[in-house]
């Protein structure tokens, strides 16, 4: 697949012209993970044992591929790709090449769950897919090159949270071929005893598989003996007499990097060397001499013998194949087809009342508690900093935490899984959601940033997968921003930064879904929907502390899904005709909006104010940027045509900046947000340091208004002084006594 | 000092007024985190070690600051907070209230290398700052929330990259109290077995320090017999006789979370568990019995024996505190002052012919091992990828790769570390940098988001030591990002997300520097000017494959001074009265822009076109936004005051959108830059797939330059038209042949 575009069955001598035009793609992992795939076969073909397979190693596409072909797996999905000559010639042709396949293995590759190329995450992933599903096992192989990222060195301890009564099982296989792209591995450097010490510590029972000259037997063998281990863990288990701290097994095979291939050539060692990683004969098209190579090497496999005339593998190959269809790695319906919607409660019997104030997490805590009940086998939550933390405890009090190890606490399953590791939270989501359930993520703001680079990555994979025509949608992947930058007082700088929502901008507009409701009930009505959505990455910010509820069910509906409206309660005559439109985006920058119309209205009673909340981020961005884009009509209706619009945000400025740029007249527009400026101080505090204060908010809208409003402009650098004024004073006050002034977060009343 | 705002001293009974209004803190982690510095004061004390300790776990900072007290090292830099009675009480008073100290360990801590608070990163950041300081010892607490992390979970095996010759030593120390905020932790359900197993799989002997009737003469005889290994260690290496895989000690310190709390309050238990994670009697303002339980807890430390009337430790505390003050773990230069300059050698001498093809990673190799030369002993590299594959490994050719485990190539000392873990390298760069030295960290472009919030935590801390007067500045932390999505036919789609550039641009403007040098020269100057830079984030983005060398080294010197300046060379007339402007930022999409103006001269000759090359991201940018940015005369006369531009971008567009709001007439300028489109293809095809290929701007200049030029009006949508027809033809010949049309990347030739 590397080498060959024609003759591709060597019934001739290779001749150049045989040759690509680029050679590209890695020879050294794949002999490995062909091995795997057919011990695999071997088993699902004997025992009927439902299993998928994920693999870590980068460039491992052309393996499965091949192995995927050998199965007639790609042709029910790919038509052109038969089990025959035209399809194996077809294959081998038009890997690696534009409009071909790719190298690592991603949504094109049937039987995936998993986007290969950023390392780190087949473990996490492995574990996730396994969750609610009893009967299955994932066969992980993890390469020593990904061992040796953080990531994959946490997730080694997931089966702690793996209840073997609900959940099926991950047999990690440990590939350990001794080099990355030109150095030693770490894992590679290790002997036998420093890895099995590793492994027991992380609570596994080791086996290694590494008799090269008898490779079939002990590999055959091993897995026999591994899935016999996991059946003897699970039985206890599933008959209520469950083993305390149950050693799973894993398996760490070691074999010559490029096993099979050429052994040297003019002196350097290829096979069991960091040669043979990626091309072993780079030069084969226009150097004999290594074409020659080439063509031994590929003849060694004795092609005559392994296909008939028509191209078809001989029986003896094909014997290994399992026959049941479903059963075979490349046609699970648990890959592309599994996708279970959720039964969501309505959210408008749960509400808070309007003029209350509330916790956005309390109140969706109990939601989330009844979509628990609702979905036994179907969500989950992941969590790095647990449920009590964030708010969303009520989810607790009928459902466990699944901590096995933990055995005081007589773990029996649980919808919750919480471990401090961002990366294994964020990689169970992924597997539990890519093979057909549904998830949420909550986490403090600052953190869930740590994953950003897999978010993208999975981006990637439902992106692909969507231009597939076999592959059926999935769940969304939801996120709870909550713990934000506005209400640090325990914790200061470290833990401010809303980055995340730039990462989801980032993404795809047919992806990336961003919303921070205003209240309670437009949270409520937030999640219901996320849940229920299917192919989005769902990024939802909110407050865990209780903060006013300014709209009753009927409008937090009506307000969710028109994206953003005019809150004709905080506005002057219902905001009809306004001299500045002043916009919240976000929970506590919302209400200091309304706050600073309040103000407003006392001291500077001539200017028209209308207040705008935006819950729906994507509604900002110009028409046919975005699904949710507003029309240039429905915008000017909003924010009107030229008036001055001063936006207070929760985000970094800049992207709402880059989100609006084509709207017109955007020089009328101002813009606050959090400008990274931080301490563990009182939240009025932070509001000030962050020019997002009501009274930055006021002293804006009088400079803004003064161009519309003669009479304000007589007054407006007066009262934009006051304004300052009254900050400086809040700011003593809060320097003095060491907390905000009482009263400053009672719901503001307008009459 | 979670409590008192008076009565420190408890000199009177505890009453309500004596407690803070907000009671913020966290007790769990304290009393383990001081006796460790307890201990540590001993060693220095009796042996004169030096040493540095590194907090890990969360919230440890009130534990810090009392030791700090206690040796007297807080007043030299914060003179309030002197050794005596008034000291003490603003210590106290002042903890965790607006203006005061924060939760968290930070900058504003003496003796820091280390923002606590975004978990993980303790222990790389440690091994970091022994790195060619061969003396010294870095104390590491790790705690066992932080251990459940990837980035810690990795970072053990850092050990296997410190050569004990030419380098310091970290002893871990693991306190294991058990809980998190609400649930246990991993390592405290795994029992004596497990732990020793993992630690020493990882590499280390361990030693558990856990008998609580005499847990001071435990863990001062476990500190002996670890300092004694670690010199055995050293010794055996520094004598020429290196210890093969030597077994680095580790301690695990088992002992209850808030120990010495209270034990019980209302029949639940505190000391040793959960509630004693943060404030154990959070209503002692308002409730009597909880004050009364308060004020039970602080006298049974029987204040009245450790101070003296003036509130001075007796002589039996201050006995255990080192003499020398440059010793004490407070004051120690390395934290604070020990930036060294590297010498940089002349990067003019280094420039490649104008007018060649070179690669720009290739080019800066040599630079780089050149500072390697001269700077052997304050300057490393760290990356995730190995230099050879990002084409920089002619730092190779002199300098080891210091891989300690590989036994067979001999590794002694070097100043390459290659490890598979981005958060490795981050944690170790920062470590080395924030102790006065200065690294680098290339790295394929895609992956170094891998370490985005990392990033963003370090640049919280230099913000706040830019904040203290007593912090000297440090070298700037450095990246190059190669292997960019412009050139991933290999690696295809997971390996194409230019995201990292956004990630600085949201960092205070004071430290973020984004630079895209077009060329080799311009990449050797920009990295000169990057390594003898201070306080900077620098992100250099580049290219590793051969491309044109626009510009002479004088011209180069220029260029990047500027941050962007006209290419005459390219433009019509010199750049003079154009009717559009084509602006490149980025290798291969400035290509593209030159490719496009030769185009345009052949196909649109009427067309004005003046071309600008933009190598410095900061100065585009509104007037006053960064210190970089242009006055709006110099952005007019680079863009002009109403011309359209077209931009062709490496990063993101929204990025740039965002960077550019606040700068007039936006309406005229179209921006074009990655989509997240990609695949495994030619890199003319990803060019075509995210718009910036050369026709995509000569269709977007003709049709901007339509507006100013009736000739061009006449005939834009002909024009525009035939330029796609150019980009399908280019594109059905790269499905055909599987590569890009010859002569493709050829420099054009402007006659």
């Amino acid at each position: 697949m590397i080498f060959l575009k024609d003759n591709q069955l060597l019934e001739r001598k290779l001749s150049p012209d045989d040759i690509k035009f680029r050679l590209l793609g890695h020879w050294g992992t794949c002999p490995g993970l062909v091995m795997v795939y057919a011990h695999l076969n071997r088993i699902i073909r004997n025992t009927g044992q439902d299993a998928l397979y994920v693999v870590g190693p980068g460039h491992g596409a052309p393996a499965i591929l091949s192995c995927l072909w050998l199965e007639n797996s790609l042709s029910p999905y790919m038509p052109p790709y038969t089990r025959d000559k035209a399809g194996l010639e077809k294959l081998i042709a038009s890997f690696s090449i534009p409009g071909g396949f790719p190298s690592h293995i991603n949504a094109q590759t049937p039987g995936s769950v998993h986007e290969g190329g950023e390392l780190g995450y087949a473990l996490g992933v492995s574990f996730g897919a396994i969750m609610d599903r009893p009967d299955l096992i994932v066969a992980c192989v993890v390469g020593d090159g990904e061992a040796e990222t953080g990531p994959t060195a946490t997730a080694w301890h997931a089966y702690k949270y793996i209840d073997p009564a609900e959940s099926g099982a991950v047999l990690p296989i440990v590939h350990v071929n001794g080099f990355k792209i030109s150095e030693r591995t770490i894992y590679g450097t290790m002997d036998d005893k420093e890895l099995t010490a590793l492994f027991s510590g992380y609570g596994y029972q080791v086996r290694f598989v590494e008799d090269l000259e008898n490779i079939d037997q002990d590999l055959a063998a091993s897995m026999e003996w591994a899935i016999a281990e996991i059946h003897k863990i699970q039985k206890a288990a599933r008959s209520g007499n469950p083993i305390v701290k149950p050693r799973w097994p894993v398996l760490i095979l070691r074999t010559p990097k490029g096993w099979g291939g050429p052994k040297s050539f003019r002196g350097e060692f290829i096979e069991g060397s960091f040669h043979s990683h990626q091309v072993p004969l780079p030069e084969a098209k226009n150097d004999p001499e290594q074409l020659s190579a080439l063509g031994q090497w590929l003849n060694s496999y004795k092609p005559g013998e392994l296909f008939d005339k028509d191209g078809v593998p001989v029986d003896e190959i094909l014997s290994v194949i399992p026959d049941d269809d479903a059963k075979k790695l490349g046609q699970r319906k648990e890959s592309n087809a599994a996708y279970v919607p959720l039964d969501i409660p309505d959210w408008k019997n749960m509400v808070v009342e309007k003029g209350t104030q509330a916790s956005c997490m309390k109140v969706v805590g109990e939601f989330l508690h009844d979509v628990v009940e609702r979905n036994a086998k179907d969500f989950r939550i992941f969590s790095p900093d647990e449920l009590v933390s964030n708010k969303l405890d009520a989810v607790l009090r009928d459902s466990q935490r699944n901590f096995q190890w933990d055995v005081a606490s007589r773990a029996r399953g649980g919808r919750v899984v919480e471990i401090l590791s961002e990366h294994t939270c964020q990689a169970m989501l992924q597997g539990y959601t890519l093979t057909g359930r549904t998830g949420l993520f909550p986490s403090y703001e600052a953190f869930l940033g740590i994953t950003q680079t897999m978010m993208v990555q999975y981006s990637k994979f439902v992106k692909m997968a969507k231009e597939t025509t076999w592959r059926q949608s999935v769940g969304s992947l939801n996120y709870v921003e909550t713990s934000t930058w506005t209400r640090q007082e325990h914790n200061g700088f470290s833990h401010q930064n809303p980055a995340f929502i730039g990462a989801v901008l980032n993404l795809k507009p047919a992806a990336a879904r961003v919303y921070l409701p205003p209240d309670a009930n437009c949270f409520l009505s937030t999640m219901a929907h996320c849940l229920r959505a299917k192919d989005y990455i769902n990024l939802m910010v909110g407050s865990k502390q209780p903060t006013p509820v300014w709209l009753s069910a009927e409008e937090a509906d009506r307000h969710c899904i028109a994206g953003a409206s005019i809150w004709k309660f905080a506005s002057v005559d219902d905001g009809v005709d306004p001299d500045v439109v002043l916009v919240g985006i976000g929970v506590e920058v919302t209400f200091e909006v309304i706050a600073a119309a309040a103000l407003l209205r006392k001291h500077a009673p001539a200017l028209r104010v209308r207040v705008v909340n935006v819950t729906d981020l994507m509604i900002v961005g110009p028409w046919g940027s975005h699904p949710h884009a507003l029309s240039d009509e429905d915008f000017d209706s909003l924010f009107t045509k030229d008036r001055a619009v001063h936006i207070n945000y929760h985000g970094y400025p800049i992207e709402l900046k880059g989100l609006l740029f084509g709207r017109r007249n955007l020089e009328r527009v101002s813009i606050e947000g959090y400008r990274e400026e931080g301490t563990t101080t009182s939240p009025f505090d932070m509001m000030i340091a962050n020019h997002t204060s009501r009274y930055d908010i006021a002293a804006a809208a009088v400079r803004g208004g003064a161009l519309h409003n003669p009479k304000i402009q007589a007054e407006s650098h007066q009262l934009a002084t006051f304004f300052m004024h009254l900050a400086q004073k809040d700011r003593d006050y809060i320097y003095e006594f060491g907390k905000d002034p009482e009263g400053m977060f009672d719901t503001p009343v307008f009459e």
